[in-house]
Formats: structure tokens, sequence, C-alpha cells
């Protein structure tokens, strides 16, 4: 077995398990929560839909505070909640800022030393969790999610974006939807990419939506009292209008009127987000076709 | 103005007000949080439900871990979450264990020094909250519910039990429920209130529900995987039996299977329990008559 469960805990009528691995692709142990609704079973491999927590957190934050299970439960899906960032080996510097190095491994394989080591979060969720969960757990391999907030909502769209094939849904709380054009993803990129702007492209949702060929259809929540969408370090509406340009009509941004950045906004749509996924994941009829 | 509102957080449609306040009981400074939900406003006084929080809690875990929000909102009934004691004076010692002292006030007067200057949690809960809040917000004072979680679960008993005209519903999650005969409850009777065991009987819901002459009718949840229940330390059999024996037949205790002592646990409760009020707080027919 690759994971090993630390701890089961009964919620809303399912299992959040807490597990631990020797992550392959990081080169070192990982922990992650992986929420089973009471559906799921060897003989009914359920849905699944990665949830990407932002900047500080751990894969903690969103099961104690997202409220994902009740609507998990109700709709028969699980939810996985992968870590923020490898969290050894350490290197200088990698916790001197919240919004660069532990916690703050933005879903991309960094490609600038030292970082380039061992920062693979893309690989982690796309090809070693994205595999390794369902050999394991009632997962069915062809029916996959994907949704995040913050840095984790950059997470989200663009991993689907990259990966058309692997998931078939998206959601976003929050993303940073440009981060080539703010001061987070500026600081993020340029340390695990390095200083050319034009690699960075490929890891930026607004400059993704430009050319991509699949279909869509995508729900994102910004809240209008949020501080780092006053701030412009999520500047949805670069995203929607990039997405109009390139003719996807399904790019749906939702203002909340004085939500600001918190679990308690995320645990307000969370419901909202499952079912937007069970669409596209539960019913046959409404998978994407790419 | 008694409080002062630090910050307004939207959640399911309502607002979480942040206060603080200088209390005129503890005599310093408290922190709280109360929700409200999105029904209240100064023409339409809502009915409210003190959540009184566990061991090493303050007033934040039940508003960001429990849930009771989304339940709330839809019922249009309020949540106040005070905190666990005093922060200030410090006692030497107050904060060796876990389980005495500070975030850890039983939700009772202490009688013995140092204790007894400062550490007044049942009047703070039932005088000063309970009058003050509804001057200043939109709370029906008439509709006043009390529920709470291990700890806090033995102060929604025994507050309910000991002030019968002032709540009209009361719940209980895992609550300690025969203090005089845990450990728990021990350590902190004889460090709040001395030795002589005779006075912890006022204090503790088995004890009070031989004598109880109002009607009781009260929710509580237990998980049978919670490891402070199977080192008895809640005993809510005794409680049971108690109950039984003075002719309240309305104790109703559900066993969880599984389920352990955490807020995943509270959560996939919660809205259980905001309807059990919701019956005795909304609908007139059903107030409890003293």
């Amino acid at each position: 077995m690759s994971f090993e469960t630390k701890a089961t805990v009964p919620s809303f009528g399912g299992r959040l398990l807490k597990l631990s691995h020797s992550s392959a692709v990081i080169g070192s142990p990982m922990a992650l929560n992986l929420y089973l609704p009471p559906q799921a079973s060897d003989a009914n491999k359920v849905p699944w839909i990665f949830y990407l927590a932002g900047l500080t957190c751990t894969g903690d934050n969103g099961a104690e505070k997202g409220f994902f299970q009740a609507a998990a439960a109700q709709n028969g899906v699980a939810i996985v909640y992968p870590d923020t960032s490898p969290r050894e080996p350490r290197y200088d510097g990698d916790d001197e800022g919240y919004d660069f190095g532990r916690a703050a491994g933005y879903y991309i394989n960094a490609t600038k030393a030292p970082y380039s080591a061992t920062y693979k979060m893309e690989s982690y969720i796309v090809e070693e969790l994205y595999t390794a969960l369902p050999k394991e757990f009632p997962l069915d391999p062809a029916k996959v999610g994907v949704m995040g907030h913050s840095m984790g909502g950059h997470g989200a769209l663009t991993l689907y974006m990259k990966h058309p094939k692997k998931f078939k849904s998206v959601s976003a709380f929050a993303p940073i939807a440009n981060p080539s054009n703010c001061h987070w993803g500026q600081k993020a990129f340029s340390g695990y990419l390095g200083d050319n702007a034009d690699d960075w492209k490929a890891h930026d949702a607004t400059e993704l939506v430009k050319t991509f060929k699949g279909k869509l259809d995508v729900l994102i929540d910004v809240g209008t009292g949020d501080a780092f969408y006053k701030q412009g370090q999520l500047l949805p509406e670069h995203l929607e209008t990039a997405a109009k340009k390139a003719g996807h009509e399904g790019v749906k941004i939702r203002f909340q009127k004085d939500y600001d950045h918190s679990y308690y906004f995320i645990a307000t749509f969370a419901a909202d987000h499952i079912e937007h996924h069970v669409r596209f994941l539960v019913s046959q009829d409404n998978l994407i076709d790419f």
C-alpha cells in the first residue's frame, strides 16, 4: 500500500481519512486528507474532486472549515485535500514569507534551483495522486474534478487547462487568475521559474485560456469584500475578458457582495461548487467531451 | 454601546460579528462572536442560541468549524459564541493544564480564591451577555436557547436547569454530563469550588436533573468512538438514568456510531441541533411553559 491511514474520522456519514505517504515525485513524506462519502465502496467507485488550498494552508483547512463534506455526502462524491507544498527538505528562506516556499507551492513544477529538486506539485497532483489514489481507494479513475481557493484556485484553473483529459469539471474560489500580473504570482513564478516572464505563461490561467481548445464550463466565486481582490492579486476580470475574446462563454464569475477571502466565504458557497462538479461528474449526459 | 464590532464577516447570507467588550462581571475585556442570520433586522428580532465551546476553545472554534451558520441562516436564528474563560488577569498555574484555568472556565462562578475574583462565567453568560446583547443587536430577548460541546455541553445542560426561565431550548454534543464523577470535573470543581463535593452538586447536570421541576426536552449526541466518552469523562448514561428516575422522559441521547469528539462530529449533527432548538424557539406552539 502506498498510503498509510493515520486516522479515520467520521464526517457526515462518510469517512475522512488522514493519509500519509512517501511521495516518489516529491521525494519525501507528504500528508493529505481524503473524504469518502457514505456511498463509496469497493463495488461503487465514486467520482472525486481535488480541493487545492491556498497560501499558508495544509490539507486540513478545507477539510475542517470548507464544509465540502456535507454536500459531498449528499451527492456521493469524494474530496481529496492535498498539502500545498513539499515539507522537506528545507531551503534557506523557504519560510521567510507566507507567499513563497513552504505552503506556497503554486501547483507547478519549479524549474529554478534549489526548488526544482522537490517543488513538483503539478506532477504530484496530476500524476502521482491522480494515479495512486484510485488504486487503493474506491474512486472512479475516469471521473475526476478539480477546485481550489486563491493559490489553489489558480491551481485548479491551470491544471484543468494543462491536462484537459484528466479533469471533467473545474471551479474556483477567489482564484489568482492572472499571476503574471500580480505581486503574489510574480514573486512565486520568478522564484520557481526564473525571471523570464514568457516562461510564466504556461502556468497562468489568463494566458492559457487564450489558446485552450477544450470546453470550459467553470464556476468562479469572488467576494467583493476580499482584501486580496481589492489589492489586485486575483484579477478575475482579466480571465473573464480573455476567455470571452477566445470564445469561451462558460467562464461564470459570480461576484458575491461583501464576502471576504476566508473559509467563511468558501463554506457559504461550498455546496454550489460541489453541485457544479456533480453536473459533469455524476450525470453521464453532461460529461465534457474533449 | 457596550460592544465594539471588530470585524463583520459575511457567512451564509448573514453576518458574523467579531465583538469585544469590557465585561463588568469578569472585570476585563472579553471577545465573542455573534452570527446574525439574513432574516435579522431592527424590525425582526430573531431567536438566538448560545453555543458554549469546550476545553481549549475560544468563541472562534464553533464559528469556524461547527457549521451552525448554514442551518441558522435557513431557520432565521442567531448564534452567540462566547469565550470559554476570562483571559486576564492571569493566575499562577492557570495554563499548566488544558483542563483547568484559561479556556476551561466551566460556565460556573468560582468560589475559591484566586479564581473567585474573575472566573464568573455563569453570570457572564446568563446575566451579562443575556441582557446586553439584545439591547444592541436584533435578538428577541424572550427566545433564547443554549447548546454546547463537552465542557460547553455541561454548561448548556446546567445553565438550562439552573435558570429555567431564561432558556426555552437546550441541546448538547458530547457533554460532561456528571462532572462530579469524572477526572475532568473533579479537577475543575475542586479548583474552582473547593474540595467539598456537596458543593459541586448544584453544578452537575446529573444531580440537577434529580430535582428539576421544569420540562426537559433535550437532544444529546455522543459519538461511540469518542476517546473521552470511552475514558469515562462524559458519562451520559448517568444523566439518562437519573433523568428517567426523576420522570424526565425527554432526555434523548443519540449514540452516533464511531464518531469522535471533534468538530467533524459537531458539524455533522449541527443542523439537527439547530432544528431541535427551532421547534421551541420559532414555533410559538411549542414554547416550553414553566
